[in-house]
């Protein structure tokens, strides 16, 4: 076994993942493969892998069903192995693959399992349009290490389940201990990813997130649009508002349909051969 | 700007770092690069940068003055953007990469900060003269998160500082909890790595570490040379010991003249060309 593997390494406010191209759908990408390319010591390191794939070579059915003129399929799958629908900042990473690598121009549709995405570009910076946000009933008390306080929240579907606490400072927000998860009452039936934000400006929030069976992350696409979503609440208008996560900053916008559209930065910080020892070693 | 770099991820039982090919010594490499190259998600992500220099070449006259025949210069770097004197993973790394790319053959001689090293090769497993263990006086006591007890210790030089308690079992060694320092009374003046060592099988060990500075790491050279000196005592004759870390396997031996040897895998995983705009950003 002679062959080495091209990836790219990339993150969109710092989630950070390794891009496959594999346009032909050549390459047989097992999940012990995937956790090894993303383990932090022994391989590349990301929080998830990207697959490029033309979608009509995608091997479920349901992807290419819903993929109308989507010409590439985002193939995701995460850390541990698992594969997942979708995820917004992984989306705007694979896009501006795309783009860099000359495969598409200007405003393109992506399959993913969840469904057909709808990008745009401005330089490297790219938006996702995530569609519609859905408030559920619930409102559940959220005790989280470091703060004394039971606080309220508001739970929203994107379509993955959130749970949002508003915080009334930067400074609450600072000492939260995010390395166990908070406590929810009653928890969602999925579990939940769980957002503090502190509004820190007109249409402006600063907030961390604790994604369900990960811990805290650096930034959270879906978790981004829920906090703005619930925050605004019913003066969410048009406008567009500016999220800091721990890794950088985002847009939120809405289109005049209701769904929500998450921007931001796109980074693609190195091409890499992976060497065929080590591929033999972890196929 | 349009140059990129070429760069390898390697590691050595999972302690991982970036080589950094520089032989006519081109590149200027600030601690704020070095930061974000080993940062885990906006760059590659180690716990070093390995930057291969010829020796002649070497900033500081030490380093030249003590090299003797040594061609080469390992210029290391920590994550933090600090530089220190040795890493007896990332020599063995480094000893590697020189080997891959045809720069040495057979037993050669690497200069380093903390003086030249002898490396000699089988396959892939890199065996570096890590130099004498010495003793020190102090006997302090441990106290860690997760074991009720207080344990007596060993203290070593290796020179860097090292405290070694034995435990009964492994048992114990799993539940040790490393995300805060273990409490050393009284503390070397300089601080100390603190490993925890349990005896599996005659002239076999199993260990975690703490480093200084840095936290619970998944393999730490000295730190195995320090538990094995330790644990073996007096009986340690020249017979060769094996050591389980987080991270892999390693052996430990002596040289006839009193010196302690480890030996061990290391990995080149991969080759990375990193992008001129990524570079611009983080010079």
């Amino acid at each position: 076994m002679t062959h080495t593997l091209t990836a790219l390494k990339g993150h969109g406010t710092e989630n950070d993942f390794v891009v496959l191209p594999d346009l032909d759908a050549h390459l047989s990408l097992s999940p012990s493969l995937v956790r090894a390319l993303c383990d932090r010591h022994a391989g590349l390191g990301a929080d998830g892998v990207l697959r490029v794939v033309r979608t009509e070579l995608a091997t479920e059915p349901d992807v290419r069903k819903q993929a109308g003129e989507a010409e590439f399929f985002m193939d995701y799958h995460n850390a541990d192995g698992s594969i997942a629908e979708m995820c917004g900042n992984g989306v705007r990473v694979f896009g501006w693959y795309l783009r860099q690598a000359g495969l598409i121009e200007g405003t393109t549709t992506i399959a993913t399992r969840g469904g057909p995405k709808t990008l745009s570009f401005d330089g490297s910076n790219v938006s996702v349009d995530m569609g519609m946000a859905s408030p559920r009933p619930e409102r559940p008390t959220v005790r989280v290490t470091g703060l004394a306080e039971v606080f309220g929240s508001i739970a929203i579907d994107l379509p993955n389940p959130h749970v949002v606490v508003e915080l009334d400072s930067v400074q609450d927000l600072s000492v939260l201990d995010l390395t166990q998860p908070p406590t929810v009452e009653p928890g969602l039936p999925d579990g939940q990813n769980v957002e503090f934000a502190v509004r820190t400006g007109p249409r402006r929030i600063r907030m961390r997130v604790h994604e369900r069976g990960v811990g805290e992350t650096r930034s959270c696409g879906t978790g981004i649009c829920a906090a703005v979503v619930a925050v605004a609440g019913d003066s969410a208008g048009t406008d567009e508002w500016l999220v800091d996560v721990p890794g950088g900053q985002c847009r939120v916008s809405w289109r005049d349909t209701g769904e929500v559209v998450l921007s931001g930065p796109a980074v693609l910080m190195a091409t890499v051969e992976i060497g065929a020892d080590w591929l033999a070693e972890h196929r």
